[in-house]
């Protein structure tokens, strides 16, 4: 069933990225991308999934140490303890300071439109010089402000070929998320939100972690003809366990052609390196593969992403 | 109805500190408080509440320019713009860092219980010294990580009283929450989050922003005896626009009363300046004051609390 | 003697930008632009002035407190205290983090060359685009990683008019810089590091601070025209307790002519916001305004400046 | 020559300590500790020794790069490029900030004398408790801020064996210190500026970086029993290539002896970390190892150490 990726020609990206583009379908100068496709109906939905009232965080705990995927850990410092008398008495205030890479490699986020440019262009077509050194003045973080609220479906790949994690330079395509969606009783419709599970942090916890860059070993992650796919089904979202990508890249040239064709051409609400295994385990557990989902990033203007806690609720 | 708030003394301060205590009720090492009060069955009937399908962002956005309320504003910086050629071709991605006083009076965050501790103990007795340098040891952020799901009511004290906000100095008691709760024909019950709104941020917006601690002209919040009837409601959590202070405070020689009897007493899931502007809106056009509430502190390890975006959904 | 300075259209600026212009003069890809004046020889002259052997820090201590001239403060956090055993037993260590930005209007900082551009140009004529979200390319601040070391001569322009301190707006020309020389034996030569007084921090230190920027109540400074006799006497480098420039500007059209003509036009060494006052008392008590300076930048590549603190031995 | 190092045991080394206490020598409040020993004549004398002219910089690069001995990598970003236009027209200022921990190991840095405790104890018998989680309220780093001015005497251990440098874990004696001067032809004295070679860096560009801590490879340093040559000698300060350390360490339980030493018992200026490699071929090529270097920490209120760029003057 996984065999050798299928390479993909630089043509032969570029025509799928005007395949699935949808610049210009919600309005020249929207910034919502697929969140358009969430209804207050789907809202609705998803809080009717709710059945035995678990919620689960999708995120990893914050990593402040250096490592072969996390070259720039998070500082965190204590700026007062209990340790001083205040000025004005009792009680104490503790107080600490978080500072942050918003797409570290090893940080569970949720990453902007204006994150991802593709030859000058980010998406709807808006020029990529809008983002300044002063930060992004198009399509940035704000613009999922008042969170990303949905019917959450689970694609759990390693469950589906009966092993512990997929390893690095492995692809999911079109037909083997057909295959997950079988095996499960789901199937992906307009306004979901895909959680897709390569099982990553699963080998990270047991193997330790490794360089999964284009320079390092690499990760599993989606086949680029996915996108066909997600876009035929209007998928809202996706947070997926390692940031979506097969490391190295299915195509000739381009270094991260799931991002430019889930953000540019899509415009669709991407996060990266969640942490699904107490998800994985509750629909296990459940038998069902889908439940509602609430995420919001942090509320930052002009950011490119954001640090976040998405929430699953059985 | 506001008149001058009743003055407490350091010792009817203690006996009330006694009184509304938590110590020990849900085990000696217990970290998790009040929110030990929602069961699933609260989840479940907090999703039940969703009807339009709105959902609407409790926080302010992140303050990156230094104010009187503001001393230690955001740093929010573009590590990477897409104005530099990657070593790996197209696309090109952009990052920023963001860096964070996690309490800042500007900032929409939440509080851990190892934040507040009074004459040396945090809530359940523990000794304050258990955070070091190093960060908490006992009672982080963390505690609160799978998120804080349940029913939000929404009290609204302008609108009660019809007035825009309320004054820097005026304080809310006991009375005057319930004559909300029959306003607006709502009523706190156990396992509820409570939603407190004094209009200090819709004075901000109008009047701009102002020192409003204890060295400053203050701010409108609760008065302690409203402990009383939180606790006696089994109240779990409690986000307010302001922190929930009133400045200064009505206890004699203790500076943040509010703070100490919720956190350290009563281990209450506590936040700090939330944005109710668009929520109060929201309401008022739905003419109810109940919605699910979906929050979630970022997943920080050792952290005394947290910058994040609560989701209300109605 | 100060009167209203003179008003400089933008073409009487450009004009004086040409005359002024080192471009060229020590090769097309200079980076040390005004350094080249110093010499060994002037480095061993620089020492035998040291007579009484005192040395004097020229820098304020750094800021962590927002206010009008300091609107991003330094963020300086313990992150380690004597509080935590070491995993490997005694001594304990201690240890902190410092964060500031480098052109700090409150911390005492020397500028790369590549921190001003006039119209798209650096000095030498260098494209401006060369410093890019992920540093400068070209000029940084590493040019000048071996210190700085030679001739100090203090203009104290206070201390000629009889004053505490110059007021915001008031400009020193050539003619006065002439007129402090005179008054004080000295002369301005060739090499030389030109320290100047208008007594900013005197101010501060007996008014409190107050926004000095162009959107402020301003701050004294050079008026542009004294560029001009800087050029001619081969001025290597300039400390200011301001930052050089006269707010308002004297220039139409142009908010910092003083950087400009200083660091895109002549490749100047400039630092801004010393501490000058005890260096100035020294001075007074010694009747010498002459002595050597020893400063040198963090060696931070790709830097558009430093934190710094410049010594001055008598 | 080498051999092993002897191993000194917990009580020898507590004898030591005590042997080498400079407590109560310059006053029970005194913060200055070793710089005490530097006098007028001895800056002037350090002026004297400047012949060539030449200025040399100790600082090596700051580090921006995680890596085995940079687990704290520098953040270093640029707040604004030349790529926007400024609200009051030309020119245009880029700036930068930096953050970076004081004590990194990769991070030519100065050490407080609060750095470092010994069984709850600071220089002079302070308590270590003095350090709080608001900073240093004693002996913290601007006791050093009218800079380090003296003479500097090179020691150049790899220059003496004939070798490239010293290999982690060995360790240079009191009777190495004297062979080195007997082959330089200079003599640690009163006052003087001791700066230690042992080729850690040079190692590190030809080998690349290490783990050199106590839970890794280790690394060349002092061993304990120089302390006393160095207390005999009233040297001033201390500026290594490593950290002075040997690791492992020599002595029985004690993790970083030589700190104990040098700056609990002695007071004396140390600083970590240098970049000797220009400096010893500048000497090399002089035939002299005297020098006068000035050297200041930022002026950092509250700080154990700071970054710094100290310049040998030859």
């Amino acid at each position: 069933m996984t065999g050798t990726p299928p390479r993909m020609s630089m043509r032969e990206f570029d025509a799928l990225f005007e395949s699935v583009s949808n610049w210009g379908r919600w309005g020249a100068d929207d910034e919502r991308g697929t969140l358009n496709y969430i209804t207050p109906g789907n809202v609705r939905a998803a809080a009717a999934l709710v059945r035995s009232g678990r919620s689960i965080s999708l995120s990893l705990p914050i990593n402040k140490v250096a490592g072969p995927d996390n070259p720039h850990p998070a500082a965190h410092y204590i700026t007062r303890a209990h340790d001083v008398e205040s000025a004005v008495g009792e009680p104490r205030l503790a107080m600490d300071y978080l500072g942050c890479e918003c797409h570290g490699d090893c940080h569970t986020h949720i990453d902007a439109l204006c994150h991802v440019s593709y030859r000058g262009r980010l998406y709807n077509g808006k020029p990529a010089s809008s983002l300044t050194s002063q930060g992004a003045t198009l399509q940035d973080i704000t613009s999922y402000a008042n969170g990303i609220v949905g019917r959450g479906v689970l694609l759990d790949i390693p469950r589906l070929r009966g092993v512990k994690w997929l390893e690095p330079g492995e692809a999911v395509t079109s037909d083997e998320i057909e295959k997950a969606e079988v095996a499960e009783g789901v199937r992906l419709q307009e306004a979901d939100i895909f959680v897709f599970r390569t099982g990553h942090h699963r080998r990270r916890l047991e193997l330790g972690p490794w360089n999964n860059g284009h320079d390092g070993e690499g990760k599993a992650g989606l086949h680029p003809n996915a996108m066909t796919l997600l876009h035929e089904r209007s998928v809202a979202a996706f947070l997926p366990d390692g940031d979506g990508e097969t490391e190295p890249s299915n195509v000739e040239g381009v270094a991260h052609p799931v991002h430019a064709l889930q953000i540019v051409a899509m415009g669709m609400v991407c996060a990266d390196c969640l942490n699904l295994e107490d998800l994985a385990n509750a629909c296990e557990e459940e038998r069902r593969w889908e439940f509602a989902v609430v995420a919001a990033p942090l509320r930052l203007p002009r950011g490119t992403g954001s640090l976040f806690n998405p929430i699953a609720i059985l």
